[in-house]
């Protein structure tokens, strides 16, 4: 029978803190759900062998697949072999082949391998060990009664590539000829509600196909997204429904949408000036650089990321973006043609293709009636473009006002690049 | 008996996916370790009612409290109210007092209340209602044969006022005298190693006092964390003991300690720059703005924060900064003596008192064997100190190496605004 369902299960009692999150289930998630098999419930559990041997019983009566991440290290905290062995009623045997490569990195190193280190070279009888290239600790593969079971270490960049391996290797095998195929929109500058409104009757229609194509729409900071998934034997059918149910949303929610494919947005402004061949520059005063560093978090961006100018107080605009005092008190500092000003300086200043000014009252502190927290002007100067420049309105705490005014400033960036084409 | 120990259930379909995460767990561990409560199991239940039903009834052989957050909204999918029911047994009733106030929450926006709404005012026979200031679901609480069960809507906003009130109110009444106490240290600019072997001998003997104090160490991008709690019926004594051994780690640590309360490095910089009436200004290369950004991300900080300056290319380094073409010929941007004229740079066109200057590469690209992907030269000029240089190598990815530069470059400033006091 083919392998359908599945549960994760990650071990470490540091994961029950307030300061730490299992993040590695999303990762096994995502490659799941590539070979059609679906998560039901996953699980933090603390280094406890009553716990964890309850945790795992459980999760052997419904999931056809259960993967635990962590617990695998040398000391006695470490239980996750034991109980594994334990509740399958596996016997364990040393693994000399794994005892040779763990004293093998150790001597590498120019060290002597701990004693300690003998228990990670335990393992239930008829266990698959998976090499680990990142670290000590092996991964093992179990093939239980039906059941898949999977070990592997919780550093992810461990974890990431030994469960890359089970999924070519020993779960490719055992699952379905179904998999399940996705594809996402991102959305920014529409609200959730228009979003859902204008979605609702081309996801209703796809819904009720063979097969059904399973749809969500999530509100995040700053952009909605959808996201349609279709579980089909048939690879090419299942693909071309998400591509004409993409190309559906594209019609109805057109120039609101800036990616198809994943990408972030800065990536996708990113690869719009690489393509023209054009550099940006930004004059910021409540975003705080924080455009620019969005901007420069992309691999190769020095190509077209030209220089910013971060000014807090006025005598800083008017020194280093040359924005005209007479402006400033005529206008005030949080006004459109003080965002103008501060695009326009930039520009001159660097001589960028494209440049953004932008200004506003980011909070907690600062606002006025006329201007309240959450007012943010945005200026975007671009070649073959109208000068653009908005005054928004935005909710929510000081990094989320940031946020949304890196977001709607990229946004604008990308529309007129896309417009100018 | 005292409640003492819990499990969180987060409930709905849209955690299992491969972009939403439960984080409400961390609020509700840490309010729960304020009444001693320990979490042992998390987990994270899709809208199935036989998977949550399981998972219910599981958490009840072992836990004192079960906390849920999600799942009680109008719709069908909406099943936690009903499955605790069923799984306690307990017959439910439409409770006329919930009703009314979601009528009048629609009616304040001229709104019908929709009949699905109905639902949520459904209540298991027994169950205490909560209040929901923020939404339509009421919250639950049940005393059910030594348990204590919490029905919590999904949105932090609405959960986390929610269960502040539970935690003085009802649970509080059940928890026993003893209460966890916790207290952290945040290093920065030492390896976890050497934290750990510094810190060892002095948790060994805090380990084993009475009470025995719980230690962990943790390493983060950038930081090293230690963290400390006592369980304790005498507030003072625990208080006593986590300042004393906070004491003698500070002693052990010293200088590499950034924070001892919670703050991060931009509030306790922000903290020294108002405490001194100084302002601060900085010239980015490699970090792309991120250093101002994250200064920028504490409210208040307009009044410490003068302007910085993003250079990505050498001709902007001239233009924006005033570093001699001759400096970058002869030295190359990534140079000590270009990181000292950013930073110098940058304090004559603004005039702050502390300045800061980074120069880098981020990578992937741009790495020579001289000058691998890592490496960053960080200068800081402050009031009464010597100026500061210094080149660094950092591991990781392109987002990382720039993290670990602004974390270097703010803790350089920390430690030149302490030292000159």
């Amino acid at each position: 029978v083919a392998l359908r369902t599945a549960e994760i299960i990650a071990v470490g009692s540091e994961l029950l803190g307030t300061t730490r999150i299992d993040t590695n289930s999303l990762y096994i998630t995502d490659r799941l759900s590539g070979l059609g098999i679906e998560v039901h419930v996953k699980s933090v559990v603390g280094d406890d062998r009553s716990d964890l041997a309850a945790v795992f019983r459980q999760a052997l009566t419904r999931a056809d697949v259960v993967v635990f991440t962590g617990g695998l290290g040398p000391t006695d905290d470490d239980l996750t072999r034991e109980v594994v062995a334990d509740v399958l009623g596996l016997p364990m045997t040393l693994d000399e082949a794994i005892l040779d490569k763990i004293r093998a990195r150790f001597a590498r190193r120019g060290l002597t391998m701990p004693e300690v280190n003998r228990r990670q070279a335990q393992v239930p009888r008829g266990a698959i060990v998976l090499d680990n290239p990142n670290g000590t600790a092996p991964g093992l593969f179990l093939d239980h009664e039906g059941h898949a079971v999977v070990l592997l270490p919780g550093p992810p960049r461990e974890m990431q590539p030994m469960f890359d391996g089970v999924c070519a290797g020993p779960l490719s095998e055992r699952a379905g000829a179904e998999r399940i195929y996705r594809t996402s929109l991102f959305i920014t500058g529409l609200g959730e509600s228009h979003v859902e409104q204008a979605a609702q009757p081309i996801y209703a229609r796809w819904r009720d196909g063979s097969p059904p194509m399973a749809t969500t729409i999530l509100a995040a900071m700053g952009q909605v997204e959808l996201h349609l998934s279709v579980r089909d034997a048939d690879g090419a059918r299942a693909r071309r429904m998400l591509d004409d149910a993409r190309g559906e949303l594209l019609g109805a929610l057109g120039e609101h949408v800036y990616s198809t494919d994943g990408r972030k947005m800065e990536e996708v402004v990113g690869d719009l000036l690489k393509a023209r061949g054009l550099t940006i520059a930004a004059a910021e005063s409540c975003t705080g650089g924080l455009l620019m560093s969005r901007l420069t978090d992309v691999p190769g961006s020095s190509a077209y990321v030209r220089a910013g100018v971060i000014a807090y107080d006025n005598a800083d605009k008017q020194r280093l973006l040359d924005v005209p005092e007479a402006l400033l008190a005529q206008h005030g500092a949080v006004s459109e043609p003080v965002a103008v000003a501060m695009a326009e300086g930039i520009r001159a200043r660097t001589g960028a293709d494209v440049a953004v000014g932008i200004t506003g009252i980011a909070g907690p502190g600062g606002g006025t009636p006329q201007k309240p927290v959450g007012t943010v002007v945005i200026s975007v100067l671009a070649p073959g473009a109208d000068a653009y420049v908005r005054t928004f309105q935005f909710i929510g705490e000081r990094t989320q006002v940031k946020f949304q005014s890196t977001q709607a400033a990229l946004n604008r960036v990308r529309r007129m690049l896309a417009d100018s084409r």
